[in-house]
């Protein structure tokens, strides 16, 4: 049975019903963990589902921020200091990296109320989420902002990536899966994906073409 | 083991590692057919895997456009005709749905090269993906060059959603592992995800708990 709405009774949902089920009717999203450290070494980590792929040369990725909604540490600490890291979720952290979009205080540091760790790699300025599979060191670039709702698309340039080799093809595709990734449903589910396929680069008129061997 | 890559190394990787590695090590991404017809009533379909969330009050979507790589009648179209759809890809399509980023001459419609089918909802402009779970009517509102890359960013409002009310929760989320809808790893994967968990909404020092009835 397919239910159908237009926009006019969308409009006219409840906000919550609403906000469920646009967030989550588009697929799955990308789960990751910003962490960030003010200018007073107070550091910040919070769960992001809106991290997309911007470009690879150079690379660079961007997410949207909602002003109104998500933890506004992550935006001033960024702008007060230019850094951020992007940390893979995996199955085993859900229930810290769903808490860390609780409105605590900007004094406090999300990773003192979680069992997830800040880790310092380098001189890079912004700690990175220890044992996260993959770590991602990023500059903030610019942000674009979104007028006909006030969201704020950011892009930032990938600095430094830290990833574990046993998710590396030798082409450099990441399978994602080998460390337990998760996605996203909406604002607060979590799945974890199991690969179906790969394909070979798709060309008119000829077959779709696995990549993987699966003998 | 933990592989190390900086900014330096990432630009002296050969280009399509390092488009494969970009692309995938953010993280899961959506997975839709989008949908268009010119002004000569020729159809198009292309695989996206950019979707975003823009807002839901009102309801509006995004993507990402790389005017390089991306089919670009989907764009023209959109131009043309100020509409689009955007289909929810699951496990049994996408074989046919990768067949779309073939690049065929802009006369020629995917939906004759593929077994997928369009159909034509209420008196929307843009066709449908027949038997998609989730299927959304958008029409054109703006775009953003984001001038990094030159890149697009096109957003959308959401007038229809046709869903199919097996994933529809009390409270308008959509569980999409009940309609085996896929997610994205990078350019060419394709994952199916189950669900982990639902949490509560995350209120500082109480526990993470969950939504659903694990009973």
């Amino acid at each position: 049975m397919i239910n159908h709405f237009t926009a006019q009774d969308l409009l006219g949902l409840p906000s919550r019903y609403r906000a469920n089920l646009i967030n989550s009717c588009t697929g799955y999203k990308s789960c990751n963990l910003l962490a960030t450290k003010d200018k007073n070494d107070v550091t910040n980590v919070a769960i992001f589902n809106s991290i997309i792929h911007i470009g690879s040369n150079p690379p660079m990725l961007g997410f949207i921020l909602r002003p109104t909604t998500v933890p506004r540490n992550t935006y001033k600490n960024i702008k007060e200091t230019g850094y951020f890291t992007v940390n893979q979720v995996h199955k085993d952290i859900i229930a810290d990296a769903h808490h860390t979009s609780a409105k605590y205080d900007e004094h406090i540091s999300e990773f003192d109320k979680t069992d997830l760790n800040e880790v310092f790699l380098g001189n890079f300025h912004a700690p990175y989420v220890k044992n996260s599979a993959i770590q991602l060191g990023c500059k903030y670039i610019n942000e674009y902002l979104i007028q006909e709702n006030d969201t704020i698309l950011i892009i930032g340039a990938i600095e430094h990536l830290y990833i574990d080799e046993k998710t590396l093809h030798p082409d450099g595709w990441t399978q994602l899966d080998k460390v337990e990734t998760v996605a996203s449903i909406g604002l607060d589910g979590y799945a974890l994906p199991a690969l179906l396929d790969r394909f070979k680069y798709a060309k008119p008129d000829q077959q779709t073409e696995s990549l993987l061997n699966k003998s």
